[in-house]
């Protein structure tokens, strides 16, 4: 059910990552051979999603205690690096520090050099390993939210080019698909980035699952005029308090679905809550250059000199989700009791 | 306060129409000589905008007295041909009549050839200078709902270059801008045509007036973080129940505005209004090419073969509006009967 083409993969001391700034057009992977170039990689956008960004950085980390030097030192100067390619997202911060408590675990027992490299690589391919696991968990439980065969709707690119595995949002679509529960996915476009016309529609296509592409300001009205049964969308960080912050747009879509009485559902594996924002207004949101919106594909769209906004995210509030799917089970009320408790299994 | 460049001008029997096409980067005129090339030119969205589409016509039917053969033969056959152009806007509808209406009128007093074909353009000056008053005395009335500077949004074009005067909605904040009752202008990019981004912040930035671009799907975010005072946007086509259609996203946007408890206002001319339609759901939406979405500047953004909606418009339920501003005055509650009072004046 994966797809061939995965977004990251090792081979032996390499890793390779698809280069998703030329998708659809080009499938095409870059070496990355240094924690420096993983992070270069997560802040051009070569490959994005909240958990495939934190299999890459724990791959990142792994490289780092590879190089000459104090291992701690090295340790300590890619995690930095890391941790400030992309403020939003958590699962970033979450394996980098557990690929940091590996290292000191291999050094306590006296692991250093190609040891040191391998075993850190070894941590790495388990952090994927467990994507790939909290991908197919999710994706049976979020199926069977949908009790019939309906058109649902998703933004961004929350699939099997976002983490290791089928995708968290996109890994529901395709096991519904499977399941026969939908019928047609509504893919919002995803300015300015457009991962949800470069990426998902891609997805959705190599799988065969019906699908129409829509530009973001449709949705409401795609809402009122195919019956949408539900939207699905992934998330980059969940507060404490079950306030998402997810890719900007998603907000405003989790407006519109309560307006038109659709359950609004997150899929996010647990590597993607943080106990320690306490609430979405906590979250930052990093603001990403406005010529992402004054132009699409190298080509100015807007008049010369154009001030634009470009807030990559926006927090939905936990009152506007119907329910949280993770690999550890459904969080139904959304509220951050509910999720304590799920966290805790 | 008009635009040096205005969107459509007359010299003598040739009309002349700004080829919107080619904004923000060229300023190109166009030389329309025939109703078929006014459809075409209306077709491709050479020129856009409810009333503006209103003026061209009426120029269209003129141009087609012009011609050879049986008078009403030929005014038949424009105004076929005009009213297939786009079906959504009403104003067009109401102008092809009015210039029949004249082009009878004409004939049964013995006018026939040059003098024909000059009344009919005199009679479609009219119909803009008509616009260009009905235009002051909304941007008046409109920006006396804003009491006291605030950040406003906007989508679409309703400006100069969707009117023969200062705009609909966009003459609202021409006039709150100098009475000092606008702080920032955020301008909704408006996919797939992006009439916001090349056309609205062109128009804005000449002005003066502070403006920030954003993409549509950064709306919800944006009044949640800036503070919006009020939506500004134009109509279409407003039906007898004051339901209102008008560019792709408007409806979605009023959804928004009246969760974060933002007035919203349609600013539109009372030749938008169709008392033959009785509610929203009667008016036809015109769907466009899919290829209008899934290219941007004649670049592909979706995979080859992507399936892509393209409904050009959706309906606002005059529940979701606060205001309609007219030239007649305001329709405020906003229902039919209201509607219908304010029209009688």
């Amino acid at each position: 059910m994966k797809d061939k083409i995965p977004p990251i993969y090792r081979e032996g001391r390499s890793i390779f990552v698809l280069d998703q700034l030329a998708l659809p057009d080009s499938v095409v992977y870059r070496r990355l051979g240094s924690a420096e170039a993983v992070a270069d990689a997560i802040r051009r956008m070569v490959l994005r999603g909240a958990p495939l960004i934190g299999c890459a950085a724990a791959y990142g980390m792994a490289l780092a205690a590879g190089g000459r030097g104090s291992q701690r030192g090295r340790l300590s100067r890619a995690a930095k690096l890391l941790l400030a390619s992309r403020p939003t997202a958590v699962n970033l911060r979450h394996a980098v520090e557990r690929m940091r408590a590996k290292g000191e675990a291999v050094a306590k027992a006296g692991g250093r050099g190609d040891e040191m490299l391998d075993a850190l690589l070894r941590e790495a391919d388990e952090i994927c390993h467990e994507d790939i696991q909290a991908n197919l968990r999710m994706a049976r439980l979020g199926a069977s939210l949908l009790p019939r065969p309906c058109n649902v709707m998703t933004i961004c690119n929350a699939g099997a080019l976002a983490t290791a595995g089928i995708g968290t949002a996109v890994g529901v679509l395709r096991w519904a698909w499977r399941s026969g529960k939908i019928r047609r996915v509504f893919a919002c476009e995803t300015r300015p980035y457009l991962q949800g016309s470069r990426l998902t529609m891609w997805e959705l296509m190599r799988e065969r699952i019906p699908c129409s592409l829509i530009t973001d300001n449709m949705a409401a009205h795609i809402m009122k005029t195919e019956r949408i049964g539900a939207v699905f969308t992934g998330a980059d960080r969940i507060a404490a308090n079950a306030d998402a912050a997810n890719k900007i747009g998603t907000y405003g879509l989790s407006i519109l679905a309560r307006h038109h009485g659709i359950p609004f559902y997150v899929v996010a594996p647990s590597t993607t809550v943080d106990l320690s924002t306490r609430d979405g207004g906590r979250i930052p949101i990093e603001e990403r250059s406005s010529r992402e919106v004054t132009e699409i594909a190298g080509r100015r769209i807007a008049p010369r000199g154009a001030i634009a906004r470009h807030p990559a995210f926006d927090v939905t509030p936990h009152e506007l989700i119907t329910a949280i799917v993770t690999e550890k089970g459904l969080v139904r009320p959304v509220d951050g009791r509910r999720l304590a408790h799920v966290l805790k299994r």
